[in-house]
């Protein structure tokens, strides 16, 4: 068994970096705050005996060797970085369990035939740089370099410049790793486990996505002597939009979501009709056809609907992965540990997506979760219980410890 | 006869300063672009011989001197302050047409029995603090100055702080001045004169307007993990009401607006649920009764389609006017200078709201439009010609000399 109260410890300790405003964190990718959360792991890798490598995306590798120099290393991860209003746990909880994995491996002299390599992943959240799970993307050749560091922040920023800037910028090619497996531990982020009373989530398959991005082109304009005749309206267009994604997701019910989270209306000034308004539709479902078909009926809608008021619309896809399914081997091996560990599980599909769905591309991969209270996350009010964390984190710990043989 | 090319070329040369990014500008009130137009006018001012005196909300007012030292003064004005992205006529030709109008009695060596007073009010436009015409609003007691200072910008900002800092805190007692008559000259801002090929609108009324800036408040969550059922969906409530706005303003047609130009989402990240939406509805009517019952209406529907989603709805008038009637004996005025220099002209009611709203509180006041080209404003794309510019020049030298007395 793993040590709970060791794991809650760290996890309390990285959460005083990148305070939030109510309780949870803005360590968002590649700020200073983010900068800090690294140092504060890397010290404690140094501390377990790990070797630490960084790519040339900012992706940390911390390593325990293994006893057999050909065997491929057992990678164990998630992500440091946060929402600007995000929780504690979302991603650190993968980390820090990986670190917890490999300090009680220390604990008890135990010796495997793979290595371990305790992973943080850079700008798994997509917050400040779109797409999500851009540094495992890179790894796994979904995106180019010069694209993940091309992408800018809403200040225009780009990502390979505040990579420079925080001195995290590695030496290491991306991708050139190999993988023997990986494996992901996060909270559900949904609230299915807790309200089935299961500490464990097997989880099988992650949804797949689609961000699309709309650039509407409306006439700046008076908002009061302009008159209704006369209005070429974006931001009508884009509640007309938001409304029509509600409608598209609840026609696809079960299994399928869709909203919006981002707006950004220009000039943005009271008495000024929006001349411009960008946002974001994220749409998710597990079911690959339904999620052509979202995404399809959603473009053609907006299309329509922008028509309709003589907006323009331009569509750019800034996010995208197809659904996922783990591997089956590692999949039942959580399943089997879960079970001889007695904790309550349920077989899960993921509903956000993870370093794990990129990883997946490149080795056999698979993920465990742990319930959060109301199914709540991306929120600073994320929480989880010092035993859920525990419990996923030994299921981690045996699932590693059989892999990675001993 | 007015000199419409030392007009225009006043013009063009504010119009260097605060550039936009189409050809516009971003002169917004008391950034360091506004001090800058601000010395431009004070130099122009003092070269014609005029007299500066700064309120304690930083508005300016330039007076040439009259014969009768009992006579107050004629009040020709309106302000130099522009949307983020405005165009370069909106509130700049009513400020140097009254520069004009002094600059040609200088030419003329006319002397009149009132003073006249070029004046430039402070925060016309609103786009930065609301309300809009701030600082007339005080003059007029409508508005506390503490409630002016206290006012702050998308950045927190305060008015005070602000006014203070770009070295433009005048001593003067705002309101302190007794005006004899108030004449605003401004582009009409909508299609009606340019359609109806009139030079001259002679303003009679103005419509009312509420600006009701909604606070919504939902539950932020993962937009993927996160059920559609269990949504608490701020974003969607916002589009809701953008919606209901155009319905109840299209409900009310003919002679009323309505419409939303500011949305800020919070966190605003793709993959969040919004926790807070802000934005402001404007709506607008020259008669009052329908000005209540739009109001009325549109916060009861926001309270319901909140009730609705679960979400919580909060509403706050930032900006309120109710419909003006402007000075009978000022309007003919207007009227038969237009008719004495064969210009043609109609009567027509103001879409947006002016600083002589306000200074209709406390003295005759009345308005002179010339047209637009597409009714465009609130737009960096917004044209006059020199000759429309002229025209309404000259109808105000007219109005103003006969106001003011030879
Ligand atoms: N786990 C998580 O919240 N990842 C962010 C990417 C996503 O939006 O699913
Ligand atoms: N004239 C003008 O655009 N004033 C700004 C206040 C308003 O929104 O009407």
């Amino acid at each position: 068994r793993v040590d709970a109260e060791r794991l809650w410890d760290s996890l309390m300790q990285m959460a005083q970096i990148g305070p939030g405003i109510a309780g949870g964190n803005n360590r968002q990718t590649l700020t200073d705050a983010d900068a800090e959360g690294r140092s504060l792991f890397a010290t404690w890798c140094r501390d377990a005996g790990l070797t630490m490598g960084i790519d040339a995306m900012g992706t940390m590798f911390a390593t325990r060797a293994g006893t057999d120099p050909d065997a491929l290393p057992v990678y164990v991860g998630s992500h440091l970085d946060t929402q600007p209003t995000g929780g504690k746990y979302d991603g650190v909880l993968g980390v820090l369990a990986g670190l917890e994995v490999v300090r009680t491996m220390n604990d008890l002299g135990l010796k495997t035939r793979h290595p371990v390599v305790v992973t943080n992943w850079a700008n798994e959240e997509g917050a400040r740089f779109a797409p999500a799970m851009l540094a495992s993307g890179v790894f796994a050749g979904v995106h180019t370099l010069d694209y993940a560091y091309s992408r800018r922040d809403p200040d225009g920023k780009t990502y390979g410049d505040e990579l420079k800037r925080i001195g995290w910028l590695g030496e290491e090619e991306v991708g050139a790793r190999k993988m023997h497996a990986y494996f992901e531990y996060h909270i559900e982020q949904g609230p299915i486990l807790e309200a089935e009373n299961k500490a464990i989530g097997v989880v099988t398959h992650c949804q797949g996505l689609w961000w699309l991005e709309f650039t509407l082109t409306g006439r700046e304009a008076h908002t009061g002597s302009t008159p209704m005749a006369l209005r070429v309206n974006a931001g009508l267009a884009m509640s007309r939009i938001v409304e029509m994604v509600q409608t598209v997701a609840m026609g696809e019910q079960p299994g399928a979501v869709g909203g919006v989270g981002q707006v950004f209306f220009s000039p943005n000034s009271r008495n000024v009709l929006p001349g411009k308004v960008v946002f974001t539709v994220d749409i998710r479902t597990p079911d690959q056809a339904k999620l052509d078909r979202m995404r399809a009926t959603i473009e053609a809608e907006a299309a329509r609907i922008c028509d309709e008021l003589g907006v323009g619309c331009a569509v750019e896809p800034v996010g995208h992965f197809d659904p996922v399914t783990f591997d089956p081997t590692l999949v039942s091996r959580v399943r089997t540990a879960a079970e001889k560990l007695g904790l309550g599980h349920m077989d899960i599909i993921s509903g956000a997506g993870h370093d794990a769905c990129w990883a997946a591309k490149v080795a056999p991969a698979t993920m465990i979760m742990c319930p959060c209270v109301g199914g709540l996350s991306h929120n600073e009010a994320e929480e989880i219980s010092k035993d859920w964390a525990g419990a996923g984190c030994d299921v981690l710990f045996h699932a590693v410890v059989e892999t990675a043989g001993i």
